[in-house]
């Protein structure tokens, strides 16, 4: 016989997590499904996470220890496995299916009948790479992934002076002379926010003029500790144990030049983890289209942090998202 | 010569306090201004919080003081007064006033110099009983009040057994009886969530039929443990530490009888504390209007936490809702 749950969520950064932390605590029969058996997702390789409330100077790794012991002392129920898709069938189909793996069997999750009066009801089957799992609903919470310019140096050096966040880690290089990579929107707003911290700036960016809005590019001309280099990439970030410096390119030129920096913003585009949903749900650049509530355009299927479309993506927002999503699958497994 | 602040933060619960943090990290020039001296909020007087992501088990009372602590560590400013209302105005206008308070001037604030450019820009002005602040921005963050019975012991024994918020407190009474009062969604809503871990749940309405949605009478008339007891309301909440019972009066009979119980769920609706900003922004049954971005009606006034017209009432959402409204200032504060 399988297993229908209430919910499954998908992913364990800070949204996953805290959906799994409200979903216990709603005493919902939910598994989260994890990728690697390391919970907390890109909170995990921060160096330091200064703005989740109430923990000031978390570092990154305990912090996201933290929400997965906070989850695992309510009782949440972790399976380690790969999501490939999601599909639609039925209680009743489900009964009738002979998927059921070992692994699951293993994890001793309590089982519910399915009860004539459900049978026709939608059910999530998602599928694994090990196993298929099902459930009324589903929490997407797959997060995104920071763009990497993929130049020596840059994986050595992150968490020591590489950031793909300036709102996360502006703060740390209050009075330093840090760098920008990128064109659009996020480097331009990234620029303007440490201009008002950092002693000076630089814009570096491979084309001569921005695609960011021209609101933004106006505000950032008129800053005074702004350097904007154009038409110049980065070929090395330099460094023993902190940046120090970056080894540019001018693209026209052919020109090299090494520029002093303590820090290192890279801002140059974010990927949403959302690559094995698409079709199922719809989508905005990549990312599935849902607002504070999580409602996806699939009903029974709800989206929690940085997959979502949504304008701040930090850790305090992620575990928001995740309780939201929560209150959402509430309200539809009631209403259902 | 009068400051004009990058934004003035209105109350210093979780939503406050949080704006408050983003606002530092952000090198905004901010104030908060808090009616007591005593930031947190609601959260100060819940016995434990145990939902919110990262901190287990926490008091109620340290959590306040982890966020107030939290926001001190990063340099926010606090100011003491009670807000009376909020008004237009423009830096030339300002520049020109008298109203400087000694109180204003003992806080030491940076003054803004106020430039030619400036000198037309809309300038919010903030009443307060002791003196009057300016800024570019306002984030609204007063919170929400739950109304209580005004029965006796039920202050006494609030946190012991009487609480206002059962997605908070619920899962403090797995295999216990519990009571609700009230009869709208919410108290709907809260009995069935307490119905799926608590062993025994009463709902208590003084009326002789639920103002609450039919799908969650629905769903509530099916769960085996739930008790609706009509045309009753709550006497007196007993109980020397913890709470033992309640004396119910039938308000057709006149009857009085006493119920053993081991909780109290008080759902009898939320005040928003918004009086002051009426007429100011637009309202919905005294909620702010005002999206996840935090976003009102007018130009430059923000919105954040209980205060706002939003699903889910929490700390953690409340905390979220001060980051992204910090974001919405500071585009707003790029883009005018």
């Amino acid at each position: 016989m399988n297993t229908i749950h209430d919910l499954i969520i998908i992913g364990s950064g800070p949204a996953g997590l805290a959906a799994a932390i409200y979903a216990q605590r709603a005493e919902l029969d939910s598994i989260v499904i994890e990728k690697s058996g390391m919970s907390g997702g890109q909170v995990l390789t921060t160096y330091e996470v200064d703005n989740y409330p109430g923990l000031p100077g978390a570092n990154g790794f305990d912090l996201g220890m933290n929400f997965r012991s906070h989850a695992d002392t309510l009782g949440a129920v972790f399976v380690e496995d790969e999501v490939q898709s999601l599909e639609k069938t039925t209680a009743a189909q489900v009964a009738g299916a002979e998927e059921e793996t070992e692994l699951y069997q293993a994890a001793e999750i309590s089982a519910t009948d399915i009860s004539a009066d459900e049978a026709g009801k939608l059910v999530h089957k998602v599928v694994g790479a090990k196993g298929v799992y099902y459930a009324r609903t589903v929490i997407l919470a797959t997060g995104a992934t920071h763009r990497k310019l993929g130049v020596p140096g840059e994986e050595k050096l992150t968490g020591s002076g590489v950031s793909y966040c300036a709102t996360c880690d502006g703060a740390f290089f209050k009075n330093k002379t840090t760098a920008v990579i990128g064109g659009g929107d996020v480097a331009l707003e990234d620029a303007i926010f440490l201009a008002r911290m950092c002693e000076k700036v630089y814009v570096i960016h491979r084309r001569d003029e921005f695609r960011g809005a021209k609101s933004l590019q106006k505000k950032l001309m008129s800053m005074d500790n702004v350097e904007i280099i154009w038409d110049s990439v980065v070929e090395e970030i330099q460094g023993q144990w902190q940046v120090s410096g970056l080894k540019l390119r001018q693209v026209k030129t052919e020109e090299e030049r090494i520029l002093p920096v303590q820090g290192v913003f890279v801002a140059v585009g974010i990927s949403p983890n959302s690559g094995e949903f698409e079709g199922t749900v719809d989508m905005e650049r990549g990312y599935i289209k849902a607002g504070e509530d999580g409602k996806t355009s699939e009903p029974g299927i709800f989206a929690a942090g940085d997959i979502r479309t949504k304008q701040l993506r930090q850790i305090i927002t992620a575990a928001a998202d995740g309780a939201n999503a929560v209150t959402s699958v509430e309200r539809y497994l009631t209403e259902d």
